[in-house]
């Protein structure tokens, strides 16, 4: 059932190692066939190196299970309330990958800072809050998805095709599976340049050490000579 | 028709991928025969790994497609630009790449920090003016060309062999592609050293944190003991 | 004798170079059989590409080399003195990997910042402190042993599978070597996550530059203007 | 003549990209016979790809070309001064390989963080002054290797096998050209950790931006409330 979409998103899910965004197995993709309801998903803890189309597992919108002998990705619940709430996503990928994680470990939405960004992410990538200590104990991946939900509230998910969990990692998602690892990649990168325009515009806008040191000493210490003296 | 520029030029795209300087088809390269006034470009939008020879495209100086099936890259009337007001460029690059794409993003110049820049570029490697919403609406290519001269007035596009645009990206000339690959792949290493050289910098110049605690809180807080008391 | 547990030990420390972790010989890994309370580990200085499983060293816990031609990691006696304190450690890793070894540089402790850090190690990653000088001079690789032990005084190391020794390098641990290896590399990308955290999170707490400049001259300096004048 | 040396020293110099040191041609090894008192160094500017062991240029102490059609490095006067100087040099490397180099460019030493740096090299890596711009017009390679010597007035080449020219590059040694290579590769990745390691003290020993705000704003501008009030 569904063996053209298992095959995608193998295929897409083999993305993941080859483009360099996970390390052993932290990270899946699922893919959606709207006209049946069921999505395709990786099944958890299977090194890539082992993976084979038949293992990817089908899932319905309900949560049920509906073939494949191998659990689904723990994350599974996240990736159904995505489906759930926004019918033109057909493809969604969860990663640690670790220049976008950096940014969700900070909790800091990503700022739009270039074209290479602005080629695809319409405004900043947001980072959802982090979940309650009740939200976790609850339903810690469906709520994962809830919080997601609510971060877009104002936003439209299709020209911002991706969000960080604080603490956590990044979601992103497409069309289909395959572009939604494209975004995967596309955020990685964005997030490394992102991280380095900061850097280097700390050095811009501050004052320089030197001018803040001369400062600093002329008016406070045994040397300082500012004024008028005593 | 310039079977033989065709074959260079796809060879000077290829090195992009190969020199890891783009990620997906985030980069062009073109070539021109200054005989014909004709010049060859990358088509827009073609995975590197499909890419041949023959699908390069031909473009007049006026901005005719002369041969070829494909849309020629988007940038096209940037090289253009250039192309017609330095009559001593024989190819032209531009890509995102990461570091360079960093101090774009962050409105920045390189500065001349060593003998690796000294080497192929003579003084900072400028950063051009964003463009203005209407240069922006009236002909955004274009104008990314004008803004790159507009930045070169003072300067010689020979002795200096790049440029970076604000929030976009760099680009990169020489006497032919190749040569302008070349000094995409020094422009990168370069401002990789110069970011690192900058964050090595600010630790030697500004005070060292536990100094400038020392010197704040000897004055203020509970446990001040500067000046006479009360 | 031991030659099944020679074979994973050899596969175990081929897994270093294979994942990144070391600059030629800086790492070795080692695995015990409980049952006869001997260890095996990587000879000293051996090239990884000449390694091969017949060259590890038998050791017994009172520090004799039970068998092999070569001498044992120089690090023998800090892993010897893990396995005598932690009956449940099956398998210990030292490495020089950059990102952990930059952490131990700066004698810090990682925060745990994220979920890839909370779902291999609860809390943070202990940095032990540095040895004195005398128990450097009296028995370096044995106190190094000594001080991990103390660091875990109140932590239990199957909850942290891993350490930082000061001004040194990590050491990993698991049930077995290539548990430990898998430690080893989840460390370096903890680490390296746990270091771009922080510069993101530098930028965000701080005042930015422009702030501080204007606060800092409208009260400081010839163009000041804060206050009632003279 | 010399061959074996030849054979050697062609593949040290292969070393350099297989370790990633180097970018284009930007780097080169030379190795000394102490008998005839000659020294064999890499051809000027040609691709490591093409480069073969025949092609290595046999040099005297005088400075005299010995053997050989092609030019020798331009950096050959720096190696012979060094070849000079110290009798027990028996191989040299120079390369701008981006960490080393980024400390040059910061004219920085490079201080001993940990036991990778105190393993191989004695105390900091020492960074050796700019020439003047007398010394750089008369005889600028020469004069490279004057002021490496002038550098090591109080220390021994040999327990420091390595210097940084500032604004420049890095040049190691060894007993050997593959000795040379070895150190040049320890000192990139020493180089790499120690800016980390800066970066990560940067943030323990400053105070944090929260504190500094909170002191800051509570005693200066519209919501000040320490003190008495007016």
């Amino acid at each position: 059932m569904l063996e053209e979409l298992k095959q995608v998103v193998y295929e897409a899910n083999m993305e993941l190692p080859a483009k360099g965004l996970i390390t052993y197995t932290w990270g899946n993709v699922s893919g959606i066939d709207r006209e049946t309801g069921l999505f395709v998903i990786k099944p958890s803890g299977v090194p890539y190196e082992e993976l084979k189309p038949e293992d990817m597992v089908v899932m319905d919108l309900q949560g049920n299970q509906i073939e494949g002998e191998l659990n689904p990705s723990s994350d599974t619940p996240t990736h159904l309330e995505l489906y759930k709430a926004y019918e033109n996503l057909g493809g969604i990928v969860h990663t640690h990958s670790p220049w976008a994680t950096s940014w969700a470990q900070a909790a800091r939405s990503i700022p739009c800072y270039g074209t290479t960004h602005a080629d695809y992410f319409y405004g900043e990538i947001p980072c959802a809050r982090s979940l309650t200590e009740e939200e976790i104990e609850e339903a810690y991946e469906t709520n994962t998805g809830k919080v997601i939900i609510e971060t877009f509230q104002e936003n439209d998910p299709i020209y911002v095709p991706g969000v960080l969990c604080a603490n956590h990692g990044p979601f992103t998602w497409g069309k289909d599976a395959m572009e939604a690892v494209h975004n995967a990649v596309v955020l990685e990168e964005v997030a490394k340049m992102a991280y380095r325009t900061e850097q280097l515009q700390n050095r811009t806008i501050g004052a320089p050490g030197y001018l803040q040191d001369k400062h600093f000493f002329r008016k406070h210490g045994e040397n300082a000579y500012y004024g008028q003296g005593k």
